[in-house]
């Protein structure tokens, strides 16, 4: 087929960057890539497919002749510039916040939504990358069983909070083992062997903003409004993948056999269980992987028709990058994810 | 009062090493201190109220004049000499697991258990660090109304697994930023900006040791043999404190401020919960401390009368050597812990 005119708004973060990498890896037959960022960032140039590909400030009709726009740089970038790149003719992929809960955007892991895309250029959401990773997980086992109830403990890597968030941790880190002193300038509190509750703004409800989009954007995700999800998101010093512990009740009982040999055969997800050498999915597995893994599927001893499970994903990829990709592949080339 | 004669078998690990931390403030008041560990590490000397104490090996007879035994070396060692030093007079105050769950054994937190030792000299468990950090906080809410069921997920510290774990996570990361290679001797998995399910052996249940003591412990010391309890326990790259989400499901409804104002009060127990900063405790705020930190005490939105509270504690303190200073403290001195 012909190629695809792509313009990525965001490209020198963190999951701009690992997006590119997708691309010069040919996950989209790419014609033109056009790359944007903030005033601050333009001027950089960045490698594509052994060209020199220079990075641009947003303006006016910058989309035109544009096939599809990837924006990862913020909400309020997103609010601003998606509706204009679609009205220039461009499809939106959407990684921040900003349209996701709209009730007339999609908000989309292609894995699980296999034909719910407008016919036309629209804006398309991407989930949190919690959301996203849990989901996977989740969308397989509710064909099981109806889900009751979700209870999901975090374990969020520095990349969720940016490129600088990654580095600052490594430096942080290095300082402390060399018994200095390092003035933080991302995170805030000391995070070098340390860990916190997330950091996102907190709400009235006592959730923070992280948790309370996971439990909204889940219950679209997997189509059950009314879900009940409890969340605790803590960020600790790993670098890029996430763990969550699930903990998920079901309206019947499910053996933990019949979850995994379920997820086995689903798409998107690598099941590593090894009960007898104690060895299940470590955000190194997962670091740089497509698929999330899962294991340590077990029934919690502690209620009814519950069953424990430990999933890991790559935030930069299925988190964020990867699950843009596959979505725009889903547009432009068919309904099937590259296996 | 005259002093008391105290040994510690274990005395050159990290619980034995924070035990004369705390004997050298003060904590109890010692006449005589004899110093056993493994035939490897005896010949050492340890600086105590400025003498040098040879650190020997265990003999026959060697707990003879002794009032009090501290054992932290594992529990092949409480499970051997125990007895015997109780045989020679000794009280036993045992870290291991060996004695935990013996229905005669006592499994004591100081703050909780006020009146349950034994008349003459006996074999006094200290529960597993966890248990006994996530107790703390248990106990006064089940004075609120009856525990129907917790959900504990654990961040466990490099300490939890000795001197050497901490080493070694230390100089593992120093190489990982250096780009160098490491061989690990203690850990099973990398754990340089990683982190993986708690190493302990895998029981057929599919719960690990460490999450079956946790839970038969806290049954045990919270007086509720057949509470239901599901536990998840997860190694971070932190050196010395313990995190612990906990999800605890009562009776009737408990406010959070209720929750609140009655573990302020309660003993051995900061709270530390700014909701407009979002600052909640941290492994850093816990580390070197005797009391644990709690804080997030937030209605569980996905569950009728379920509180989620955030609960750090340093696992070398309270999870270990200043539980035992507080059990001799109680049998010796009085009832009262120190403030």
């Amino acid at each position: 087929m012909p190629g695809i005119n792509v313009a990525i708004v965001g490209a020198t973060g963190s999951v701009g960057q690992e997006m590119i990498r997708l691309l010069n890896q040919g996950r989209l037959p790419v014609a033109e890539l056009r790359c944007f960022a903030s005033p601050r960032s333009a001027g950089q140039h960045i490698e594509f497919q052994n060209r020199s590909i220079p990075v641009h400030p947003l303006t006016d009709n910058c989309f035109q002749g544009i096939d599809v726009t990837f924006f990862s740089a913020g909400k309020s970038v997103s609010l601003l510039y998606a509706p204009q790149a679609v009205l220039q003719g461009s499809w939106v992929i959407d990684n921040s916040s900003a349209f996701r809960m709209n009730p007339s955007t999609p908000l989309v892991v292609p894995e699980i939504h296999k034909d719910t895309l407008p016919p036309s250029p629209a804006i398309i959401a991407s989930p949190n990358c919690v959301a996203t990773i849990a989901a996977l997980v989740l969308a397989p086992l509710q064909t099981l069983s109806p889900i009751r109830r979700i209870i999901a403990t975090t374990y969020q890597a520095a990349s969720g909070a940016g490129h600088r968030a990654m580095v600052e941790l490594q430096e942080e880190t290095a300082a402390y083992l060399a018994s200095k002193s390092y003035h933080r300038s991302v995170m805030p509190h000391p995070y070098a062997f340390n860990l916190f509750p997330h950091n996102a703004p907190m709400m009235e409800s006592h959730y923070n903003d992280e948790e309370s989009k996971i439990i909204e954007e889940l219950r679209k995700i997997l189509s059950t409004p009314k879900l009940r999800i409890g969340v605790t998101s803590v960020r600790v010093p790993v670098l890029r993948a996430h763990s969550i512990a699930l903990n998920v009740e079901f309206k019947q009982s499910v053996l933990p056999q019949a979850a995994k040999d379920l997820l086995h055969v689903s798409q998107g997800i690598t099941v590593l269980e090894n009960w007898e050498q104690n060895r299940f999915p470590m955000p190194l597995d997962a670091s740089g992987q497509d698929n999330i893994f899962v294991g340590r599927i077990r029934t919690d001893c502690s209620n009814p028709n519950t069953l424990d499970l430990w999933v890991v994903g790559d935030q930069l990829l299925k988190g964020a990058a990867l699950n843009v990709i596959q979505i725009a592949h889903k547009i432009f080339l068919s309904s099937k994810i590259e296996a």
